[in-house]
């Protein structure tokens, strides 16, 4: 730290990305990457529009929120897109929490919440799971706060269903939910169709998962048009043009190739059952998970052990040292290949340490 | 604004980009862009990127920073890679302003100062720029705070020599100085060589003028280690993966295209001095500019007039409305066929308005 650094952040505490190294080559099932490369239409478009990049993008990204809109059914008003699904959520803790509004959140969710939170210089409270890893709506009714909830949740993989969510937002009518709905395509309900019930309800997606553009940093924000101009507000206040002209035209191209998205999405949760079910054999325990990865824990190994050998076999998954769960880790769903790998190299670990 | 959205921000005075007006053909001389689209080689290198696009980009820019080594002489640890130069003169306000440190800067500057404090929450002072709109550097000696200074200045176009800078350097040992050197390739001094020798400069440059990336978004900070950390601090606790795999490689590509970017840079300074000819001919008063801009006035016709009947010919300017400087527009200089137009069209006006 310099000399020079600003005593309000000198306790700051910033999020750790997974590793990404470069001595050599692994198989990357630490960062819940796609194994699938955008779609060559995806290229075309991104070529193309790199011939105009001495222009300004529109800082309302309005071709890609038309785009969206016509994906989602909602109006272009009630969507933001933004720098990565992170961004919308920055701009939300700057936006909808303040001294007397703290960011409320689970305790193990997505690690980036309480690095908003101080980033933003709000308060935040952490709600634990339960002893199970399950989030209990209950826990969230008149929260005194604005909620953060990633649906499915990382790093669990467990999904509420859209009632309990629409609970929550009901028992919270003086506050916002976001709803953070990173891996919903791999197999949970969206909350996007309870956008024009609740003027509370802000739900956030990103194109880094199902739609591989994880490179590309691509996300949006869906919400009454009230909300997305209070996001646009900050938007305004702090990084106008963040949407590149290529991620935009990526992003419009992707979604002209929802049916390849579709696919990607199908091989992936095949994977998944395929993974989770071998692995199972082997005596892991696991979460249901509706993500693009795998929570998994053995009783005969620790989660950082199984960790340090998979990557001594060049194979990268994610461990959390967050007490918790710290006997388990988690593992991207990629290629069948890559899967099959990955099992194989779980049992010969076992093996070894019988 | 809704009714969840923060009282802290409830005033939010936020930035107004130049319009981007899309009912028809205009020539574009009000964002500072440059006429000339990127090299082809930056196309090629966005192509072969593109396809990789499911793999999140490396947050460190390692690469990137190294190909800004070589180009700049520093050590890729003295420079940080940014979504635009704006994101690292938000980064810098967050970092080395705070309730006890302000923002100094001056009240005719890059508008983004003054909306930066309001959202980094931390207090600003303006320092008023002599009646001709010179900045004297000795009203930053002692500035009692983190001066942000843009060099050549805008909307003025106007430049400080490297040795006027480092008086100011000198005589604020204890804070820093942030040089925004987004103009400084069409004709002023840089301040990277004085890097080493002073631990309390930051300086940023941004891709978006010179380099013809406007929309590719992509800048950076160089500092001494120490001050390129904190501002990592902060882009780890916001923004990870700002620059994403597309932006680093055009980035890349377009620093390997040295000669180009020179031949451009020397081809607007001649259509800028040929143009400031011109106009000085028709009895405007210009500054001195030492950017890719004009800043001109015109005793017969107010600025805002210009603007408009400039719009009704279908060619953008940028007028601004403060008070100091409502008499003066902002005329990006653009290709020769286009500055012979609006030289045209201003004169057409002028006989109008006799």
């Amino acid at each position: 730290m310099s000399r020079f650094f600003s005593e309000e952040y000198a306790d700051l505490d910033p999020y750790t990305p997974g590793e990404q190294p470069r001595d050599g080559v692994y198989i990357k099932l630490n960062t819940n990457e796609s194994p699938f490369p955008p779609h060559p239409a995806v290229t075309e478009a991104v070529e193309r529009e790199s011939r105009r990049l001495h222009l300004y993008s529109d800082p309302e990204s309005r071709e890609l929120r038309e785009a969206l809109s016509a994906a989602t059914g909602l109006k272009p008003e009630e969507l933001m897109a933004t720098n990565g699904s992170d961004e919308a959520l920055f701009f939300a803790f700057l936006a909808f929490c303040s001294r007397h509004t703290p960011a409320v959140f689970a305790d193990i969710t997505y690690g980036f919440y309480p690095v908003f939170a101080q980033s933003a210089r709000v308060p935040f409270r952490e709600i634990p799971l339960k002893a199970d890893l399950t989030l209990d709506p209950a826990d969230y009714y008149h929260a005194g706060g604005t909620v953060f909830i990633a649906n499915p949740n990382a790093p669990t993989g467990l999904a509420l269903g859209r009632k309990e969510i629409e609970g929550i937002l009901e028992r919270n009518p003086y506050t916002i939910c976001v709803v953070d709905e990173a891996y919903v395509d791999f197999g949970a309900e969206s909350c996007l169709p309870l956008i024009r019930e609740h003027d509370n309800l802000l739900v956030v997606q990103t194109f880094s998962k199902s739609r591989s553009l994880a490179g590309g940093r691509l996300g949006f924000a869906a919400g009454n048009p009230d909300l997305i101009q209070d996001l646009n507000t900050i938007r305004y206040a702090v990084h106008p043009y963040s949407v590149n002209r290529m991620t935009a035209a990526a992003g419009i191209a992707c979604l002209a190739q929802e049916k390849y998205t579709q696919e990607n999405c199908r091989t992936i949760q095949k994977n998944r059952e395929w993974a989770a079910g071998a692995l199972r054999r082997l005596g892991f325990i696991l979460t249901d998970s509706r993500t693009n990865f795998l929570f998994a824990r053995h009783p005969a190994v620790d989660g950082e052990t199984l960790y340090r050998k998979l990557r001594e076999k060049r194979i990268l998954i994610r461990h959390f040292s967050a007490e918790r769960i710290r006997d388990y880790n988690r593992i991207t769903v990629g290629s069948r290949a890559e899967m099959e790998k990955l099992v194989a190299a779980a049992e010969a670990i076992l093996k070894e340490s019988r």
